[in-house]
């Protein structure tokens, strides 16, 4: 063995910024207070910030010359030695990331969505050239994840991840839970408090926890998950009603991102609302924080909680990257040379109990007619609730809870349940999550 | 900056174990069966073992003839480039590790004791050897608390660490709690399912926690903590009363081993059994599970949870680091170059709750000349409980819930307590945890 390469002490390593929002003035802010060029650990410096626009107010002191609307005053730099790319998207992320790399600088990012997408070009990229493309930032906000997954746990096969990884949706469906509101509502308060965006999409559709699940998957399983192959619902049919209903059973509705692999399903990558029970720590996950549960086969369960999002927390991560560079951390950009380890998993495929939410007429052989539909489709039914009899209109709620069901079989019988006279409207279908040795 | 330095491919690391007890059978079963010679990402070879006793079975299938009871035979092996020491205590293993250091290799250690008590000096010969001397497995089995302490979260100031970090306890205190169990009937139990050791000391009077802790605070406040500084109590004078009244006032007991440190107030460390808020999520952490809460100043409150304990878990830790190694990761061990952050402050001036719970005699004036005792301390009485009164001997349970008081005034106060003659024991003395934003 040869002895540890030392990082040259007191050489300050210049840093180039692409982004200067609330999050790139944190980890400015978090550069300028804690590197100072003559810090006797770990010097930094900003050399260089690319912004879009100029005139901004910024929440962070910096020489107003450094900053600049030409990305080559970063990817050109020769004092920049790491390039810390926070503008999210995929354009032009990706370009700068790649150019970047390719002018010898090392890359740290938060974005989810550029990584998900175009993640394993740009690792190879960083391979190629000998220089590391780190990513902590991007899942989780401060929460150690990518690092544990990258390092710590490198001696275990990976068997499921599985987390609450958007503290919007979170948000969203904890007011819903705990004030029996409704997601319009809901949605609307989280806005003006601005925990949700004007265009709520990329959170209560459920992009982005898909972004993150694949990337950690990419890393957990040393498989390329094509976003398309991520199966993803949003919250946006959750009802109040949904979460009156589920208690009555036992259960939570969270936004559940999960990818489970083994050598004989494959790999599988999914987003959706789940029925959590309720003594599951997933269910008292509230609020804007991120948990994530990772299962590896020598160290069995783990469990990691903190806040998914924010500058700080965010700055926290990117700083910590930043700081492995500077120390001569791994080279975990190899892994891209690593074969697939495993067939991408079809979501038909996945085996799960439902509950099933419908109007129905409220009349006798009702019931009989539905669970024939679900007997054909090989489901069988676990417990039924029937509720809010409406005596006008003749129709009632009925809440169906089935045994473990494949996900293809369900979709067939679903087709034909909304075919059926006696079924007014199917409101919801909800995957009922699983834990072992629970019943 | 210059380029990652790459580990060589396919170049085989010889690994020499101290110990092959169950930790080390599952260390050694895990090179074996996951990283052979001919792997084409992190080859690695068991190349020589060391034990105390060469005619015991051990449940991994080595080659005889690299195991031995003679030391050298790791130190002085040229095929070794890593040293995994496993055999706990502080003798011999603090010669064994800093000999192999000497030597030229690194070290990968599980052995909490010799860490927390000469931690430092073993620290320092790596340092000055330029070599790795990582113990991710010494606290929290499989949890990766250390790593991320030393490479995630490098960017924070830590202000606190508080946690569960001992499964005996835990298990023993959790029963208590479910069943109303007595200690002594919960440690006989435990030690025939093998969750405590014939001699219980270590775990049960706290000094798996002290060592525990003292490495932590060590690695996170850049401080060396004495273990004569950390203040230790373990669980044996918990009585299921006390789980009882606790219940009553909204709390469970654990045994939590804490470092806080601000600059105003220095670095206090502490290993006690607690009252826990009941909705705090350390009070759901039951049975052998570890928890670790740590506390960034940029990154909030993280939590960390899982097996605490066991050869699988334990082996997660150790490949973990060994892995590190071979790729080449960070030189932490140059941290001990840093000069102490904190001064250690003491136990004296600790601020808490406390519950006090002592037998008195059953008449009029007795709450009064104990409130004036505890009021002459500058201790005011948040609430009392009057319990179990027995008619026989006129006494009866008195349960006092004080406000925030400095632990030196409560000393003082218990030792004019205990003269009372309304007094006639003074039964327990406990801590409450104090969760900032709760009443």
């Amino acid at each position: 063995m040869t002895a540890v390469a030392r990082p040259a002490q007191n050489a300050t390593t210049g840093i180039g910024l692409f982004g200067l929002g609330v999050v790139g003035s944190a980890v400015a802010r978090a550069i300028v207070e804690r590197h100072r060029p003559d810090d006797p650990s770990v010097p930094l410096a900003v050399k260089a910030v690319v912004v879009r626009d100029l005139e901004l107010k910024r929440a962070v002191e910096l020489d107003r010359s450094i900053i600049s609307t030409d990305a080559e005053s970063v990817i050109a730099n020769p004092d920049v030695g790491i390039v810390v790319e926070l503008m999210g998207g995929e354009d032009p992320a990706f370009d700068y990331i790649s150019r970047s790399l390719n002018a010898g600088k090392h890359v740290v990012t938060a974005n989810k969505e550029v990584l998900s997408k175009r993640g394993g070009e740009l690792l190879s990229i960083a391979d190629a050239n000998g220089l590391q493309l780190l990513y902590e930032a991007s899942v989780g906000g401060g929460i150690p994840i990518i690092g544990p997954l990258m390092n710590d746990l490198a001696a275990n096969r990976i068997q499921s991840i599985r987390g609450i990884i958007n503290g919007t949706t979170n948000f969203i469906l904890s007011k819903m839970a705990h004030e029996g509101a409704d997601f319009d509502d809901v949605l609307a308060e989280a806005q003006s408090l601005g925990y949700a965006e004007a265009d709520p999409t990329a959170d209560v559709d459920g992009f982005d926890s898909l972004y993150k699940i694949a990337v950690l998957a990419r890393l957990a399983f040393h498989t390329e998950v094509s976003i398309d192959a991520v199966h993803r619902e949003g919250i946006r049919g959750i009802h109040a009603k949904d979460f009156r209903y589920a208690s009555e059973l036992g259960f939570t509705i969270k936004l559940l991102a999960v990818a489970q692999a083994s050598e004989q399903s494959g790999l599988l990558a999914r987003v959706h609302p789940a029925l959590i029970p309720l003594d599951v720590p997933m269910a008292s996950v509230n609020g804007a924080l991120n948990a994530v549960e990772v299962v590896g086969d020598l160290v069995g369960p783990l469990w990691f909680q903190g806040p998914g999002a924010g500058p700080e927390p965010t700055a926290s991560a990117v700083l910590g990257d930043i700081l492995r560079i500077v120390r001569g951390g791994p080279g975990v950009a190899t892994r891209t040379n690593v074969p697939a380890r495993f067939d991408i998993a079809s979501m038909d495929d996945h085996v799960c109990q439902y509950y099933l939410r419908l109007t129905a007429a409220d009349r006798p052989g009702v019931l009989a007619s539905i669970a024939k539909v679900l007997g054909d489709a090989d489901i069988s039914i676990g417990s039924v609730l029937q509720k809010d009899i409406d005596l006008e209109n003749k129709t009632a709620d009925l809440v169906i809870m089935t045994h473990p069901a494949r996900e293809a079989n369900m979709q067939n019988a679903v087709g034909v349940l909304k075919q059926l006279d006696t079924v007014v409207r199917l409101d919801n279908l909800l995957r009922v999550e699983t834990y072992p040795g629970r019943p």
